[in-house]
Formats: C-alpha cells, structure tokens, sequence
C-alpha cells in the first residue's frame, strides 16, 4: 500500500518557482501554457496489511501538521494499493 | 485542460529527502511507514481548445528535455480536462 501526498502553494500565493518554468516552456514555443505551478510530491510505502482508514488518519494529521505548511499550501493525499 | 507532471528520482538514486522524511515520520511514532520518495509536481495549465495528442507529444518532450533530468529521475505525464 502506497499514500501518494501533492503539496502546492495556494493560489493566492506568488509561485516564482511556476512563473520561471512558464517563462521557460513560452521561450521553448510551447505556446499553449497558460499557467504552471510546481509543487512536491511525496510518495510513502506504507507495511502490507496496514488498515486503509488509519493510514489516512495518521498522514492527514502528518501532511497538515510537518509535511505541508497550511497558511501557504493546499495538500491532497490519495492511498492507493 | 491541465497536464500534471510527477518527477521522482529513479528506485536506485540515492534519496536523502525522501530518508529525512521517513526517519522524521518514524520518529514521530508512524510505524507503518516503510519508504519514502520525495519529488517534484509541476501542474501546467494548457489553453482551452489545445490538441490533447499534441499537448502530450510537446509535453512530454519537454519534460524529457528539460523539467527532468532522465539520467536520475523518471516522469509520469497525465493530462486531464
């Protein structure tokens, strides 16, 4: 079983991270792109046998409370086996 | 329309973020956690009307041009509506 964790800045705050790599695929004449944010990505392997609800419990409470910061990100956590 | 873009470095390239946060996890008693892969996710934002076919070709060159480095990262490349 696996938790699979997006963490990306709120959309009110500034993403210079976002803008340089727009910039850079407008540059490259991909004219299509509208807009790019960059977040993290983190993937947790999680011991065969662990209970679903649990999991999901315990990272939510993890994600909101160190692997996240909550005032300038916005966080999805998805188990999936 | 929105292409998404997992970047992880490869099973066997050394991972010291995705270790720091492991040992962070187990240290504040998630036990179930076996491994943990750091990444980076980058959501680009595509203009309405965009061939999905050619977003996905562009894209992808893209991804393995320049928003990874293929030598020690893969990619997954999704695009959604």
């Amino acid at each position: 079983m696996k938790a699979k964790l997006i963490v990306t800045p709120k959309k009110a705050v500034l993403d210079p991270q976002g803008k340089t790599v727009q910039n850079a695929l407008e540059h490259m004449g991909y004219a299509a792109v509208t807009g790019v944010h960059v977040g993290k990505y983190i993937e947790i392997d999680l011991a065969a046998g662990t209970d679903r609800v649990a999991a999901r419990k315990a990272l939510d409470e993890a994600a909101h409370k160190f692997l996240s910061n909550p005032v300038i990100e916005d966080y999805q956590l998805e188990i999936v086996d």
